[in-house]
């Protein structure tokens, strides 16, 4: 027997959308829409006025590439950030883990991915000429480089490294306490705060 | 060391009411929310714009106890449906599964609950009053208790034959198809349609 449809548009739509968000599947997105329409006033209401707020407010860091309500962000213009220290991450998730961690007190850089031909990512897809030419602005910066331990990830590190020979700065990158194959936003506090603390020359 | 403060108070505030949502822990909700930020004219437009249009169209049915965007609801006024069957659940998730495996094709009425002494939950917390009167206003009428087969369920089925004896009604509950202690909406369409055509006199 084909299903039928169980509830109005408004409602089958709100569902539908739902099921886009990571971590939610058809299922979870029903249960997520009940959960909503009967907290409507407690919390459908609020999270529709958030997400409107997001929309109007939340903008795209131009120096750095982080995402917040101003741009330059927060963090770039932070005068107790140690500014000989650049962190390089590939996603605001692993800006957002480190930061969580409170593993260092720098600014940041963030690639928006890594460089994967198969996939059709190039240099010019990055945040990779920005960072250059942060690097050649502010001479004997320390660049760390907080990319995934992931083949594309380490690709991605040789590359920058090549793009940076003859400029004044010293590369490093974070200690093997990182699990080879694992991603920096599931690691736990402590090791993302130790493979800081030990990083190593690249 | 204590974390930071990672975005703006707009994406805090997001993260915050995203992780209320079932399914989504804080780490979800923060990659719900980047995945949102990041897919801001795909689906957090469309979605903020969702919830307000659910927000101002549904509501519950005040025949049934349905939610929809009209009252009384698209199943209680769809005249090919089967007005000498009335279906029993516990909640709206339990009759969008019932409808999803197009098990029957008849008119429902939602409890919103079950007797939970315990949990404060009494009769006058549940739509056992309507009922009543819905069976009374219908002679003949075929009652089947499709409530889940937890201790709760069973107890408010056994309250709900009581308040109908003497009435014109012949009350079915499901066939043991369903797993005793497992809920309606984790089931499979199969077990759900095979439970409905194996009802047995209650």
């Amino acid at each position: 027997m084909s299903a039928r449809r169980v509830a109005g548009p408004e409602i089958e739509r709100l569902i539908q959308l739902l099921a886009k968000l990571p971590g939610l599947g058809p299922r979870s997105a029903r249960r997520a829409a009940l959960h909503l329409i009967k907290r409507k006033d407690q919390l459908m209401v609020p999270l529709a006025a958030a997400m409107q707020s997001a929309v109007d407010s939340v903008r795209v860091c131009s120096r750095c590439g982080n995402i917040d309500t101003v741009d330059p962000c927060t963090i770039c213009t932070d005068p107790r950030r140690e500014a000989a220290l650049l962190v390089v991450v590939e996603d605001v998730s692993d800006l957002w883990a480190l930061e969580r961690a409170a593993a260092i007190n720098a600014a940041y850089h963030v690639l928006g991915g890594t460089l994967s031909p198969l996939d059709g990512v190039g240099p010019e897809d990055l945040n990779i000429a920005s960072l250059v030419e942060r690097v050649r602005e502010a001479p004997g910066v320390e660049l760390i480089l907080a990319i995934n331990a992931t083949v594309e990830g380490q690709t991605t590190a040789h590359y920058l490294t090549e793009q940076l020979a003859g400029l004044d700065v010293k590369v490093t990158r974070l200690a093997h306490g990182v699990p080879v194959g694992g991603e920096l936003d599931y690691l736990d506090e402590g090791t993302l705060a130790a493979a800081i603390r030990q990083r190593r020359e690249f």
